[in-house]
């Protein structure tokens, strides 16, 4: 049973936010409404209710959303988590990533594949690079992680069970892509606006088969039982998903 | 490298549409538009495009979505990878999942916790959890699947890295399945109604914090380059999803 | 007290559908579950609920979304009704409307500005038209409604109060329909993709300020108290909307 | 045409952002990019893009936006639109509102039905009424609203065109609403959470026919051509509305 130790990061929820922290025993933690002992939690098992406190062990989720430092726009864990699923990956995969950006991905395709597959992330700006490092390295292990400071058009290796691009076009890539995957492996990419979407098309088409393009929109709702209503405001657009699979124009007879 | 094989699952697209066909040889693939002659595939690669045809490897969406039985309201895909990612699951945990259901979200779990992992189902009807096995026996091993012809309140396990509930009444289970986690252990559950999320939120409180009520949209679009736009239809409803984590009353001194 | 004629236009509403229907004596109008005897109804106040049916005065939307014959996609009232509100009009205003297509935002706007007001409408199309003016002499009167066959460029007046464009190509239309507004007047457009939306803000940039384009999503709820639910499918997609109002730049000295 | 003179009261738009003001000459308009002289507009027609402020004529959406003082939560343009549309609103039609709050949908109704119609509309609460009082002589005529400071169970008019309620337990109104309506006549209601919307399904049924729940979106978008994409957040939630129509139990033989 896991125990609350010293220099553990913590999630707290309090008055509906939630906070990642570092335990340290001398810092404690306070707002408006009190202040939570960060001494009188050590030894303690996680999921502890005090007052208006509660302390859990955090997730991958709270990692990304709340323990990144972001130096470009992340790729959120609801499109995250659709697109480890539309990629199919599983224990042991390969996957390539194309724009490591802050490493939010990177560390949702790295659990994905556990500790028998690999990610290989390509990233062309060293600053984004060792910020998107420092971000894996604090929260995870880069056992599997194999982050490269270079355009993709340098990888050289093939067999991918999956492709991942996140940059700002895309379309340049596909056929690269295209080379390092697996015969029928999956390809995702995330768009800011309708008008790389629609470059996006026109890219894919001779490469990848069963196309599609999404969005994933979630509602949450205030946790009221008595005054159950969705929240005034939602995230309306983070990016459009476009997925294929790699295809090889077979011609009969 | 995957070849086609006779008798293997394939998937065809054509036309905008998917098709999960077993490949046996004599039987082809018909269609107002053409012919997929199934004996010229055999021995090729998967990810073919030829003519209006493109075949491929299925992926566990495509099991899930056009292989599945189902007697039940299945899970579906989109919501489905959102409870696996909230929960948390990753290679090699336990999670207890009430209300086998058709086994859609089983298959999620059981790939999600790997080999080293283990999903223990329970479902009460017995029809259910027949028409369960042989999903899950049609697409996957059981190796790491117990499935349990039971009541929750029979289970006598403990320590569970996460649970998930899909019964119509889940607040009566909650206290039961608060003893299966761990401390800190992440609860999801899906109910279809407002009434529902109303006397789940009830429920839950007691026994879990940092309590969340939320929906996925999924948003589709049609894929042409010159005429993006959304479909015109798309599923505005599946169910509400409910989460949370173990939490522990602690009285300070 | 209205009361129900032979021949009236009637609202039937039955197991959850709405039936437009005309009342004629003899024909009665039959489902699985019964029929509805239209000699009884005759004499009676609208607003009738006799076992499982009931009997409206149709109102506007009734009327567009169940008795217009479309020749074109027509402007849906979710949409309509926000356009209406939009182009600010009121009673005695002037509108033009490039576009008449089936009809069903001309009566809108014939509505909106009354008795008093004025609906220029122009419409290429010779066979649009027609079925156009077919629908409106059904369901309203022609008296304050102007149905043009002809190009907008023929459009010698000016002074209108509001502008709304639904063709292919709105664009071309952006400094005729600036000519034919007051000053400060209100423009919108409808068109279904978003090239269409990109080339459209092109178009109306020099001539249309405080620009705004959206889309109106309704989402309908299945009326059980006890199950209270999102109706399982929506419409995801009719058009997006584009207004902005006419703009004179005024260099100061 | 109609010139900007000086008290009128001016929309101004400026770096996406919209401001109503009152011309007052000596106050000039103030924002980090620049300043807008008023003095310099006084005598122009509506409709000016000067630098980087437009100066348009405000809209009635303009009015209820940024003009009203709310000291309650207001009905939105977006609801109130589809509202007036729903209850078929026309010129000369009486319309009864129960609730009058800050008057934003008063004046959408007074509106509606025009000089030749009226809106009488019951609040309990002395300090509602004349706030709304105050915003509606601000911007509008009282000339054909009747506001009543009382219970709408006083209300000893009928044959209303149609009703809308907006009080937290609307379905105490039921009764009284469907006495003052006329046959088929129309009845909105809107409440912000989903246990409202069952109590409401409960009180509405035996009263009313053709019931319909639903929810207004509206998804803006940034209006770059060429990064074209929806705005990053949006409200998600205003609240619910419901409709029905006046209905007679009938029954035969």
């Amino acid at each position: 049973m896991a125990l609350i130790e010293e220099n553990d990061l913590i999630l707290i929820v309090h008055e509906g936010n939630r906070y990642l922290k570092k335990l340290e025993p001398k810092k404690n933690f306070h707002s408006k409404r009190g202040t939570l002992d960060f001494a009188s939690l050590v030894g303690l098992p996680y999921g502890i209710r005090q007052k208006k406190f509660e302390v859990f062990q955090p997730t991958i989720e709270d990692v990304i959303m709340y323990g990144l430092r972001r130096e470009t726009q992340i790729v959120y864990p609801k499109d995250g988590c659709y697109i480890c699923f539309k990629l199919s990956l599983k224990h042991g995969d390969r996957v390539i990533e194309v724009g490591t950006g802050s490493g939010a991905l990177t560390l949702l395709f790295s659990r994905a594949v556990g500790s028998a597959g690999t990610v290989v992330s390509f990233e062309k700006e060293e600053r984004h690079q060792k910020n998107a490092r420092k971000n894996i390295e604090r929260f995870a292990a880069l056992s599997n992680i194999d982050l490269r400071l270079a355009d993709v058009s340098e990888c050289d290796e093939t067999e991918f069970d999956a492709a991942f691009v996140d940059v700002r076009e895309p379309w340049y890539v596909m056929e690269k892509v295209w080379s390092a995957l697996k015969p029928s492996g999956s390809l995702g990419m995330i768009v800011p606006t309708t008008n790389q979407v629609s470059d996006a098309l026109r890219g894919i088409e001779p490469f990848f088969g069963d196309v599609e393009v999404l969005e994933i929109l979630v509602r949450k709702y205030k946790t009221v039982a008595e005054r159950l209503r969705p929240d005034d405001r939602m995230v309306a657009h983070t990016g459009y998903l476009i997925f294929g699979r790699k295809v090889t124009e077979h011609v009969t007879g």
